[in-house]
């Protein structure tokens, strides 16, 4: 299933990496990304999602935040999730309560220790450090709860104080001991060499939580797992604080692709990572690895040619190990393979001899900038097979429409159909609506309005838009056709993109 | 700058990283990347800034791709850049000619060389492939050209092959042999044995040209040097075919921070950024390290509180070390600190003992998940701070538009404001544009519009839209207002933004 290199095998072998956990905090750390806020329901149903791709651990939020938190968590405590469910908590009886409030049975507490936190920010000395965070553990272990402790900014601690905080907390009953990179800056054979000293005296399981500043959240995870830490922070989409998290995507197919470890279902991540997207507002970068839109998209014509042939050649592993699709792109570089195939599903018959001259039109809208997605591959389609030697059959003689305040907004137009005029007019939500309508009545009551796409517009009130239009049964009951104008009107050209595909369906009708 | 972890120092030490230089290939693979279509403007101001940057060589595209092409980059090698510039070239005679006519002197030739390319791609043996690479590399040679040599796919390749190519690649007279991991799987500490191995036998500098799909480009790319690679093949943003390269931005810090090689100037790595993304079309990932938004932003409560204390606490490095901006978000999350720090920057006067209901407002709307802008900032404490005892001060009565086929876009609006009533008409392109225009006709002349924002559609023509409008000078000469409203109709709904951007203006004028 991947297609890895053999080189791997070699460096990876006898190195001891089994049973790998992952703890997901895209409930807490990545909650707190800027912008993202979520509500009962959106953490619910991550939290769904979580336990069903099979995460060890879920974060699910901050318990001593607040009511709402608190009711947020208790809500997903009760769900008889299969993943253990913890909350974050300062290393304060107070925060330590909020957890139990919530009917947890595992908290994680946290204490900055490096040099620089504690003199800007707690403003205590090491000593004040060690007993608060030993305080906080044992009042959580006398209260039922299971521990993870993280010293926080621990990759720009003391090694010695570091060391001896390690030995505090697995004293103090602590069940697994985090190292978070909290500011994102240590290098992967540093983790590799922190995490050693760390292993040599903390008995208990390590984790590693790792930021994304300098682009190396996974590979340090990487590093710490290979130098014996056995759990790893993720999340999905790599999101929270600044740059993210390590991205559970990229870990869980690393662990696979690598060490043979299956930390969760692989075939749930595409799914998961959608939904996590979809409720956060988080767009998936198009180069994102593994679930971005371009992880299986291919369009310079020499890949695609090899992938059509064996997908190996230019995909570390099928895109369906991971829940996702694969996708060809039409674009400049596209060749007559790829064209054909992408025509071949639109199910659009298209003549091998015009294929030259469908690709020249191709690079030529392409050079504007754009990836042709259907909709505009169907127009340039169309527009070569169907030339219009006799013009429009459908022309737009007259249109006019009226709007205002205390007024519904009304269009009329006249059609010539071929030589016969109609008339009719109609009303809307507003002058396109009322518009489309309009032209609808006056050329066949049968044509429903499939789609309508209007580029944003920033800028002034009279900005360039895009009109796109998708109508059917303008000539034929079933068939889609695709209409596309520019303008800076947005009602004149709403009715221009109507009436293009009015005419391309008209036209092609009465070809055949 | 770099508040980096001691750890790297430790087990950096004694490592001999010089020297590195970058090797950047935006124009090529990056254009690569489904729907990115470069023009000549475009690709010689990209190339402009990479130079100004500081790139050793610049890969401006595949000459043999065709006569655009070729004027392209003809152009881009007469501009006299101060990076070294070449093209990609198959091992083809044809290709290399291509090149040639380019009045480059610097061809990047390549040929794959792993046994699945081979079989699937190329139906030729292993002895065809280093006769047609050596052929290829003499040809340009004997032309000139300076060669760069890849192997395809070569983190894939059988070993003693590798090695043998390179051999066969260094004699033919090639002066960097680059290493691609094509497909982007090898595995960090996999890459640094690579590298190593082929360096017994590679005396030119070596090269490498990572992948990300895995989501490991920048840390192989460390693992290569460190190995003793000399130069990082890299793209702005991170482009390229898939998942794209390692990332200019991320190789450059991390280069800078770890070994203290400055390969770029620092400084500009912002506004390259910017610039390749606005040409690209492609967005920038708000959690990009480097170069996102969120790279400096900063949400929650406790972050924030540190990082104005002191910006070490939770940054890895100055924002202006790669001239980029900091900024703390509002949102959920937000505490009274940064909120009145944000007021301050907007130079919002706001009441000490309103900050509470503020925050309360701002917890509201942020749990529906987005978070608050500076626009919307601006709203929320306009509402709070002049909420309307007595209602508009400025009412629209009454408000005609029509529009046609051969009419000018024509609208007709009444105010009352305060009890004096105008009437205004006024033409535009559209309706959109001639409401807008009738309305500061009506109330004053010198409102100017400073921004008209529309959200995309897709639906219907009569999906809900948002439209926001930043006005001046409705009340006050000089300062900017704020108004934005949801509705069907776009005409209707551009002109209540307008008019709440009027009201909220004159509103404020009315009680200052």
């Amino acid at each position: 299933m991947i297609y890895d290199s053999q080189y791997n095998r070699l460096a990876l072998l006898g190195n001891d990496v089994r049973d790998v956990t992952l703890f997901d905090t895209t409930l807490r750390d990545g909650e707190q990304a800027p912008g993202i806020a979520l509500s009962r329901d959106d953490k619910v149903r991550i939290a769904s999602a979580l336990s069903d791709l099979g995460v060890d651990v879920i974060e699910v939020g901050f318990a001593a935040s607040g009511d709402t938190e608190r009711g947020i968590i208790k809500s997903i405590a009760s769900m008889g999730l299969s993943s253990e469910v913890c909350s974050l908590a300062r290393s304060t009886k107070r925060d330590i309560d909020a957890v139990i409030e919530c009917d947890l049975g595992y908290v994680h507490t946290f204490l900055a220790t490096s040099d620089i936190h504690l003199r800007y920010k707690l403003k205590m000395t090491r000593e004040e450090v060690r007993a608060r965070a030993v305080d906080a553990i044992e009042y959580a272990r006398s209260h039922g709860l299971k521990v993870q402790f993280s010293c926080e900014d621990a990759t720009r601690t003391d090694l010695d104080f570091l060391k001896e905080m390690h030995i505090a907390a697995q004293d103090a009953g602590a069940s697994v001991i985090n190292v978070p990179d909290t500011v994102g800056v240590i290098y992967p054979s540093a983790m590799t060499y922190l995490i050693g000293e760390l292993a040599k005296v903390t008995k208990v399981p390590i984790a590693v939580h790792c930021h994304n500043d300098m682009g190396l959240a996974v590979a340090n995870s990487f590093a710490a797992v290979a130098a014996g830490a056995r759990q790893v922070h993720v999340c999905v989409n790599g999101l929270g604080e600044r740059t993210g998290n390590a991205a559970l995507e990229e870990m869980a197919l690393g662990l696979y692709a690598n060490f043979g470890i299956e930390a969760v279902d692989l075939s749930k991540i595409g799914s998961t990572s959608r939904l996590v997207s979809r409720i956060t507002g988080y767009p998936i970068a198009y180069n994102k690895p593994i679930v971005g839109r371009n992880a299986f998209a291919h369009e310079s014509g020499i890949h695609v040619h090899g992938v059509l042939n064996n997908a190996a050649t230019y995909e570390a592993f099928r895109p369906e190990l991971v829940g996702v699709d694969r996708h060809i792109v039409i674009g400049k570089h596209s060749g007559a393979h790829s064209v054909k195939d992408r025509l071949n599903e639109l199910k659009i018959k298209f003549p091998d001899e015009k294929i030259p001259e469908l690709l020249a039109k191709i690079k030529d809208l392409a050079v504007g900038g754009k990836e042709i997605d259907d909709a505009e591959l169907m127009v340039i389609a169309d527009h070569i097979l169907w030339k219009r030697e006799d013009g429009d059959h459908v022309k737009l003689e007259e249109f006019a429409v009226f709007t205002g305040k205390g007024v519904t907004a009304t269009a009329t137009v006249t059609v010539n159909i071929d030589g016969k005029k109609r008339t009719s007019s109609n009303t809307g939500n507003g002058p396109v609506d009322a518009a489309i309508k309009a032209i609808r009545c006056a050329v066949n009551e049968k044509i429903t309005l499939e789609e309508y796409k209007l580029s944003a517009i920033t800028g002034g009130s009279d900005s360039l838009c895009e009109v796109t239009v998708v109508i059917k049964g303008a000539f034929d009951e079933s068939r889609l056709s695709v209409g596309k104008a520019y303008g800076l009107d947005i009602v004149a050209t709403s009715v221009d993109a109507t009436m293009e595909a009015i005419n391309k369906d008209y036209n092609r009708g009465m070809r055949e």
